[in-house]
């Protein structure tokens, strides 16, 4: 099969490169920028690929919403293959590409979009064909885990830990959507699609680890516990969907904490399979690259559907998901929440709340914020 | 598509109400022996499976090599795709099923066999396609980790934690497979196949954990470290293929602490992917029947293959696999290997080896059992 590619950066140079040696694969013609076509197999208008008929596979990895999103459509159209590593993409447009994929008899799969070169949706897609998924979830972004290992294990500041995440090619210039968990967030939301045929788009919630310090992390430690940025989805008992990213603590037995650098742990709960745990390298451009491979080479067995063309956007009801919290506060302000254990910290107060519900931690953080408090929080891990 | 089932012990009933529900299966004839077949759906002569026209696939979940290999062959002859959690069949068995699927242009899965619930051959045999394959292993044997855990996390002696397991009905009544690290080559001896397109079946060595007793698993832990039981297989830079099962010791940063209880982890190493690890249930009724259940799908989705039908039998060599290790001896014996430190405790003696080669280091335990001394040995991870 020929793979075109939309994009020649850092990942799109890594799948050519792995295409002309994969099995049953080969590379076809590159979507570049005009001017940038300074090669034979450079193209710059979509109408070469859609229009030559020796393509059989579209993978994009160009990111963002547009132009992808057209590109994938008329790919689609065309009778192309679709595969991509474009997450935003597939949370904001994902059900009406799986429709597409349909009605053209075509595939489109995203493994790329989450977990790097960890083949999680791959798999996750597998599973749901025979097993009831409970549970999805886990480290998903590697740029704030490189940071929190690099704040826990040397002591470094926020402000150093992203400035060297930057360095390494990590974290974008603007790192906001790394560090809010809005990246994380997305992948949570395309792993729901797979498992629940719901894409949450409402009601989602999402903490990250930019009010996370030096001190907290010392504190933290002092108290036995490491934090990652993890994201959560299931199926709440009341049939509902649940999404959200938060800073979670594990003691010295969670699996978590051997998780380093920018490395991913991916799970998923099957009633049957039980807890499957998989970790490999969250981004860069060989493993990501793989991973748009893999999907490649699934559609030469056969493979066409990772979200499912009845998948539909819905809400997700973070209401029922209770934790015990610690929560970094001022001094001076109070936290509207049941507290269980309490301890002054010089200017700060580090609280230990009962459990309580996400959307309400989430909320009351919120609030406090909004009154210009400085509020750190991590869910205590079970 | 219709599956049969050969087999109605634990696995093959969690397979028969897993079929039930399935997304496009359903579940077809069970084969039991004569005189068990006391509900409709039961046979008890393959040819009523084999001659069925209805019945696309074949799930062999007896176990040993015959009459399971027969059956296979009858499977596949009679144009019948053929799925088995079976080991020892396939590492006895599995060039011939992977030619005689190729000539029936059916499909000859496994994954099951190795990992249990985990999805580790299914990913191998995805990824082989794209990537270059380094290596493969890891925790492929839930008895001997549940042991494993159980004595170093409460003290227990070898013996009650072998009959724990056994009460627990992780461990067979013969237990002599699982604790000399037997399944756990078997089932690297699978990987190696579908990773390296080599059955190793000469060559290979295998220490289990029968030697590791109660005051070892307190002398290293007082060293910091925990013991695993690791199988490891990959390609050496002069080409061949090597292939061992031995414990391993591993400090606290260390991943393969945090797998407890009878859970597995597999890993492999690929060029591009880079490290890809992979926990979850090893064995139990709903984990196995739920990794058939995968196969199954995969066979809806398109996919044929996981050991490639060119996958020859051949000979591994240990020989430049090199590892410091902790051995533990009679204190009046002298290892005939370079020693870096050594310490008496008691009437044994800890040695702490330079770097050996497993092939080295194994025959020199041989060497000193057969002369009537007690030894147990485990690698130092790095």
């Amino acid at each position: 099969m020929k793979v075109a590619v939309l994009g020649y950066g850092t990942v799109g140079f890594g799948v050519v490169e792995m295409l002309k040696k994969a099995e049953g694969l080969e590379p076809g013609p590159v979507l570049v920028r005009p001017g940038k076509d300074d090669e034979p197999f450079k193209v710059t208008s979509m109408e070469a690929i859609t229009e030559d008929p020796s393509v059989d596979v579209v993978a994009e990895v160009m990111g963002g919403v547009e132009p992808a999103f057209s590109y994938a459509c008329a790919a689609l159209k065309a009778g192309k293959h679709f595969v991509t590593s474009n997450k935003a993409l597939v949370a904001a447009k994902g059900p009406e590409l799986a429709k597409l994929a349909e009605e053209n008899h075509v595939a489109f799969l995203f493994s790329a979009a989450c977990g790097g070169g960890v083949p999680f949706l791959h798999n996750l897609s597998l599973a749901v064909q025979s097993d009831e998924i409970l549970s999805v979830g886990g480290i998903l972004n590697g740029t704030t885990n490189y940071m929190l290992d690099q704040m826990q294990s040397t002591g470094m500041s926020y402000a150093d830990a992203l400035s060297d995440a930057q360095k390494l090619g990590y974290a974008e210039a603007d790192p906001t959507a790394d560090v809010t968990g809005l990246d994380a967030l997305r992948k949570i939301m395309l792993a729901c699609a797979v498992a629940f045929e719901v894409l949450p788009v409402e009601g989602l919630l999402h903490e990250g680890i930019d009010s996370f310090s030096a001190a907290d992390s010392s504190y933290i430690q002092s108290k036995g516990f490491a934090c990652r940025l993890i994201a959560s989805g299931g199926k709440a008992e009341n049939g509902s969907v649940y999404a959200y990213v938060e800073p979670v603590l594990f003691d010295s037995s969670a699996a978590e904490r051997s998780v380093l650098k920018n490395f991913n742990m991916a799970k998923y709960n099957g009633k049957n399979a039980g807890r499957i745990v998989m970790i490999g390298q969250g981004a860069g451009r060989w493993p990501t690259a793989s991973a748009v491979l893999r999907d490649c080479s699934d559609i030469c067995s056969g493979r066409r559907i990772m979200m499912k063309p009845s998948c539909k956007a819905g809400s997700a009801d973070n209401s029922a998901c209770v934790h015990r919290y610690l929560v970094r506060v001022p001094a001076d302000v109070a936290l509207p929440l049941p507290i269980k254990e309490k301890e002054a910290v010089g200017e700060s107060c580090y609280l230990i709340t009962d459990a309580v519900s996400v959307q309400a931690m989430h909320e009351a953080a919120k609030a406090l914020r909004e009154n210009g408090a400085s509020v750190f929080f991590a869910a205590i891990g079970e």
